[in-house]
């Protein structure tokens, strides 16, 4: 996870952060600027921006901070991507809802015909090997139409992070097809089938698994679960947002491994840290939006 | 949970299991009889028995077996229990739904104003601490109505296990009721609140939690999150089939811990294994049932 987030290129990004007043959002922005990741433009009350730094004891000299308030703050993050000022955006201090609300306004040039989807990666210890998952952050309930955006993002960041075969794991509780309870059941299958068209372009889709049959090929050996994906997922779509939420918290909080986190489906990676999030994860997150970018 | 599951009494059970023709189910039997735990009796087509215990070299001298054929051996199972020849039914190789059509006829008295629902036990490695969870295996999608029912069983099975303090946490993927997004939320909050009339006898309920929150008190404490329950649950009630599954397979199957698992709502347990389960996990749950008998 380490080696793969240290790809990314040195000195050629730069990032609007909005209302970076939480000592996380200003360790992880001035580290990115130290470790020569990325600039960033620090927009918010510069009175407030500068207290919270002096309290943390964090060096912002380096950094550009533009004063603004209330919505203006993230209007100027805004303006400033449509200025090719920035490449991306992070969320600080600000509610997610409020945040978007405002930045997919189509006067900002962020919003695409895509939806929004976030996007994981992490590492499963017991298996050594890196995944993506989505969508643990944004879509809740997701329907057929707004998975096939939610594969489309994932595929397309797995890529981005050289990932040579995608093979994609469309998760639920059992691995067949189980109508009507179990509606997942049938997004992994028509998924699977609609892959086959070539619509995400070369990639293995395969489903429904249950977690262990997608990740472990012990498992799914021993259940006899053949393909190209089974055991050997290295991007998995959850059917809701608990089961990905579960997950991702079993592997970062009670595993304490690192993981990293971006809103794709925009016109740039949106960097959307949890509030839980420590300076290290926002870090790691940083680093994965520039990776996304190529 | 091995120290809680070998406290179990010896000798004082009889069971009935129904077409244990695969090796798990008959290893398990078999060494539940010889650890004098329960008395297994056999229900099937006996040289189809025989057979597969020859062929895996299963001893089954000290077992009564009660030879019998299509959906006769669901039913001769449950008239032993009827009779009171047999405390509770373990599932071999039947179908969990036709298995279920038969055992819940009104004629067999197993059926009782309760729903059934799945309790799983396990140990978190991370926190030390036995958790049970429910319900990773049977109800997809409860309502609220439902998951009183889901929950009463938990809290029922946590203290025939002798949990002084019983701390349920209802998991969800925020700790604050989100509508109409996240219905899991408002159920959380209704659960804790219902709680407070005292339906549930003694126990602390609270939530909505993310997974995190309700097991680690250190997650729980960086987030700020009081209450009796936050970082301290030893029940958690998941909100769909899909999140208990990925947590279960977490725990099981890629951090190879024991876990048990029986059916509750019923006049009696009932021991309803995975397919994937191996013969220690398919004895564990038959030692678990014992335990939820007193």
């Amino acid at each position: 996870m380490q080696r793969l987030l240290d790809t990314v290129e040195r000195g050629r990004r730069t990032m609007a952060v909005v209302s970076p007043y939480d000592r996380a959002t200003l360790v992880a922005s001035a580290s990115a600027l130290k470790d020569g990741i990325v600039e960033p433009i620090l927009i918010g009350e510069e009175r407030r921006i500068r207290e919270s730094a002096q309290t943390y004891g964090i060096e912002t000299s380096g950094m550009e901070i533009v004063d603004s308030k209330d919505e203006k703050i993230i209007e100027d993050a805004c303006d400033l991507y449509n200025w090719n000022r920035v490449h991306f955006i992070m969320k600080g201090m600000v509610g997610t809802g409020y945040f978007f609300h405002i930045v997919l306004e189509p006067r900002f040039k962020i919003r695409t015909e895509r939806i929004l989807s976030h996007v994981g990666v992490f590492e499963i210890p017991q298996t050594k090997r890196i995944f993506l998952m989505s969508d643990a952050g944004i879509n809740i309930l997701p329907n057929f139409s707004r998975k096939i955006h939610i594969v489309a993002n994932a595929v397309e960041a797995a890529r981005w992070l050289g990932i040579g075969l995608v093979r994609v794991g469309m998760l639920a509780a059992v691995e067949k097809v189980n109508l009507p309870a179990m509606p997942a059941t049938l997004d992994a299958f028509l998924m699977k089938k609609y892959a086959e068209t070539g619509y995400f372009g070369a990639c293995e889709i395969d489903g429904p698994f249950a977690f262990d049959n997608a990740v472990d090929p012990e498992c799914a050996g021993t259940k006899g679960i053949g393909g190209k994906v089974a055991g050997q997922a290295n991007v998995l779509i959850v059917p809701n947002i608990e089961t990905g939420n579960a997950i991702w918290k079993s592997i970062t909080c009670l595993q304490k491994k690192e993981a990293a986190g971006v809103v794709l489906g925009g016109a740039c990676p949106i960097v959307v840290p949890s509030r839980s999030d420590d300076h290290l994860t926002k870090l790691a997150s940083i680093k994965l939006a520039c990776l996304l970018m190529g």
